[in-house]
């Protein structure tokens, strides 16, 4: 059995996304900025790309921008408000200790270069409060930057709530939502976001194409200079085919989301209720506010890496953490922010499961993952001696 | 008859380029980053494509880097090579007057910073010369920026000729070559050029990918922050269908180049000869060292942008200036900067041929272009003035 249960890493193009790409390759191959026909023919799918993004999260197309994806998004966004709030002389930005990298080595980079940054901690479920937010929030503050949705442990913020505080006290919000689009529900004027990216391949459209909302009255500037597609703000020709699937890929996800996000989590919660009858083993982040496919869990005495190299001589696609960081071999920071000790934060297994996947499959995992774990377990030193009691159980 | 004439603006994706894209939408789907076999497979592609981009330009697989296209390789390049020249207090960077915008804004935001950018004026046959290079550069130049071939009037610059000054000058020499790669030969050994940017739509690969190569010796600083892809250098999930058109079609373009280029020099040179009959109208750049499809006119007496409409009513499209810049009323930078007075910079026609043209087209072309020329002068007041000696020609 082949079982792909790695769809947050990135996801098979589907075929009403593949069908609205076809004929911008070969047949309206224009290029958007040209005066003729076939240029115009272009623009007029980029406008329409533009509408269908934008009716999915509740905002106007024109205030949608085509970027190469969730980390040209992210930095864009930041890089933007940071500019903005240097203006005001603000250099101060709040976001989490979850954030996907993007985020992270972009805020990183402000430091160096003097801004403040408060990374809020993040207890063990997961989830940030918004009263976190608002006692952080000070006179300087640029930008508060929060994820919608974490990549590894799923868990979903209090978006809508940390936004209304933020709008109160007049700071930009960005939300990194590239976990999130298409699989939960998003509307930027009910959340008040005034930023948010998101990446087409995290939800069956082509890689390499993403965009980012931006509220009209939020100011965005350049990243990259060249031409002046995208209004002037993000120069190069636009990737016409790219950016059809990914409009296509996303209106169909928002469309059926109400009949395929609870089978996916229906799938997910037997997973869960499955893998937690292992010994000593847990479930990362909070058991319900989190993305309807994602499972993530820690076995004590095992390596995540080995459990997915074993699970992929059998068929079964899974990872370790995020597959960004998977050249790393620094335990994620996620697992480690969320209180897991460095010596079981290497054991994680993250499951991500899409509609394509069936009950079947995930009974296939279960039986698998028992096995994997059961015998990594049996050859490894650290598992004897917790058996033995020379060594404490940091998992009980 | 429907003659697509703008190749220089974006080209049709060739039958190689879609059929290497097409697997790694739908079957081989998996993130490189991904540990597990279906990462793998496309993580292997990446390195095929990368082995064949490298072979099209005399590089090594490792010296190559995917974009997002052909204006980030060019940021990417220009701010790369300044922050190592700023760690070494070199603060004056040399370019020309006619280089593409990617190339230009950036060099204006670097200005904007502080540094020094000497443009280097171009005689009015669009070829600067290597000692105009030799005599700017000065002890604290820390980049020389010359494009491989002009996006506008087609014209070749004396790259490998550039490229040995600098190297024995100790100067780091970028080359974009947007508008070269695929279609004249490119050596990077034996130009001598550190880094070289290519966008693969312009060689009937998809748009929204591209590469930069980059010299093992020159280092290379990160545009944007975020995962480890790219040996660190740029973050994002890989476009690995987008990077297989690519790698496809320039080795598609580079292989026939030698059976191809003659073919279109030849409907080039036809088209020139016909063009050059119409009466108080002038190549622009040089008649020899110019790409193989490009041809640019200026016509007395005429607007460029009507020209391109009404030559899009007979199926013919072609075009004013860059489709990068054709949103403005500026008259094209370039024209101006080879000495055409403004009234006639506006009157300009670049026609862009491919493979896929054909004699046929051609004579359609110059029928029609003959024809609709002669119809905006009738109408056209400046045209009355000049027949009636109230204006002088500004083409004799």
């Amino acid at each position: 059995m082949n079982v792909y249960a790695d769809n947050a890493a990135t996801t098979r193009v589907s075929r009403t996304a593949l069908r609205a790409m076809l004929p911008y390759f070969d047949e309206m191959y224009g290029n958007p900025s040209s005066l003729h026909s076939v240029g115009q023919r272009a623009a007029e799918a980029l406008y329409e790309a533009r509408e269908k993004i934008a009716a999915c999260i509740g905002a106007e197309p024109r205030e949608i921008y085509f970027t190469s994806g969730g980390t040209e998004s992210d930095n864009q966004a930041i890089m933007s408000a940071v500019e903005a709030g240097r203006r005001k002389n603000k250099r101060h930005i709040i976001s989490t200790a979850i954030e996907h990298h993007a985020v992270m080595n972009t805020l990183k980079k402000l430091e160096r270069q003097g801004f403040e940054v408060t990374l809020l901690d993040v207890p063990e479920n997961g989830i940030i409060t918004p009263e976190a937010v608002a006692e952080a929030i000070r006179p300087d503050t640029a930008l508060v930057t929060v994820m919608y949705a974490n990549n590894e442990i799923g868990t979903i913020q209090p978006i809508a709530e940390i936004g209304a505080i933020c709008r109160e006290r007049g700071v930009i919000f960005h939300s990194d939502a590239v976990q999130a689009a298409g699989h939960i529900e998003i509307n930027v004027v009910r959340d008040n976001v005034d930023m948010l990216s998101i990446s087409s391949h995290k939800f069956h459209g082509p890689k390499g194409v993403g965009a980012l909302y931006v509220r009209r009255s939020v100011p965005l500037t350049r990243l990259i200079e060249g031409g002046e597609q995208e209004r002037n703000r993000r120069p190069g020709t636009e990737n016409v085919p790219g950016i059809m699937g990914m409009a296509a890929a996303l209106y169909e996800a928002c469309e059926n989301m109400n009949v395929v996000a609870p089978k996916i989590m229906a799938m997910r919660d037997r997973l869960i209720e499955g893998l937690s009858k292992i010994p000593h083993s847990i479930l990362n982040g909070d058991a319900k506010r989190r993305l309807p496919g994602n499972v993530n869990f820690c076995f004590e005495g095992v390596e995540g890496e080995s459990i997915v190299l074993l699970l992929d001589e059998y068929g079964i696609q899974a990872s370790s953490g995020s597959a960004c960081a998977s050249g790393s071999l620094d335990p994620s920071h996620v697992l480690i922010a969320i209180g897991r000790p460095h010596e079981i934060a290497h054991g994680s297994l993250r499951l991500t499961l899409s509609e394509e996947n069936t009950q079947e499959e995930v009974d296939y995992i279960l039986e698998k993952v028992l096995q994997v774990v059961e015998h990594l377990r049996n050859m490894s030193p650290v598992w004897r001696d917790l058996v033995e009691g020379k060594r404490e159980y940091v998992i009980q």
